[in-house]
């Protein structure tokens, strides 16, 4: 079971919080396929282009559904780190603000889209990430985290259809 | 041709500079796999135990080499991202320092590692990497990369075989 692999680390950022480490699931060589088949599944035959990962955790089983759905993989990156003309958004972070780019020549208008990051917490980060998505007139089929914390409500503030794998009441 | 799909960017991140840029291969479905299964082949038979991908550009293929390697995959990450006990390692960069980190339970003693990341310039990050996975004893079997500048002989500083699938001389 997936979800055996999470770890729960208290205090982490910051006191209070409980942070869910992913690592020891990357870390298990059939949990992270049987991950990555799950982030997968539901759009197998739904013709993705680009599946988009948001940097850096995103990457990791973003590139793995990319093979999966033959698509490209796309990373939405932090600001100054991608060579050629951008696409911004900024974006509210639980303890400030942040900048995230993708290139303005990653995808063509109309390109089919899926989004992709490890966890769904308030949703601030993805919501950024469709808006960043928008401004290039991606076509985002759905949006599809490993990891969602029901309790903080993230799918209400996203436009698209949320799929997770692993969900904590 | 998989050099096709590396895009030069002259003055990148500062003048004098021309910045490989992978993403276009990344962005391509097969440019993407093949790349994978060009970087997994020569450890297809060896066993590994884990990928070693450092932040964040050797997560992408790292993790698709993982699963060609039946291997799990362990991410190298910039101070302060990982929530349990690290080994840290200072190295150089061309223009400053900087310091990684890996998690001290990510991999038990003479775990079967292959180091992967995207480019090999200098070979200073990668040294880093190797002296960090020294602290946790690793047994590494070698060091994988996308591209590597023949140029700048980073693999004169590094202990291990080098393997790189795009060489510019």
């Amino acid at each position: 079971m997936l979800q055996s692999f999470i770890k729960d680390i208290p205090n982490f950022p910051k006191e209070g919080i409980i942070f869910k480490d992913i690592s020891p699931l990357w870390a298990d060589a059939n949990a992270l396929k049987t991950a990555a088949d799950a982030l997968a599944a539901p759009y197998l035959s739904q013709e993705i282009d680009f599946v988009v990962g948001i940097e850096s955790r995103g990457f990791i089983l973003g590139a793995m559904m990319a093979e999966r759905l033959n698509a490209g993989f796309i990373p939405i990156r932090k600001a100054g780190k991608l060579p050629s003309a951008v696409f911004r958004q900024t974006y509210s972070l639980e303890y400030g603000a942040d900048v995230m780019e993708i290139h303005k020549d990653a995808f063509p208008k109309n390109a089919k889209i899926l989004l992709h990051d490890d966890v769904l917490a308030s949703g601030g980060t993805a919501k950024a990430a469709l808006e960043l998505l928008k401004q290039g007139n991606a076509n985002v089929v759905g949006t599809a985290f490993l990891l969602e914390l029901l309790f903080l409500d993230g799918r209400s503030v996203l436009d698209n259809n949320v799929h997770s794998v692993i969900q904590y009441a």
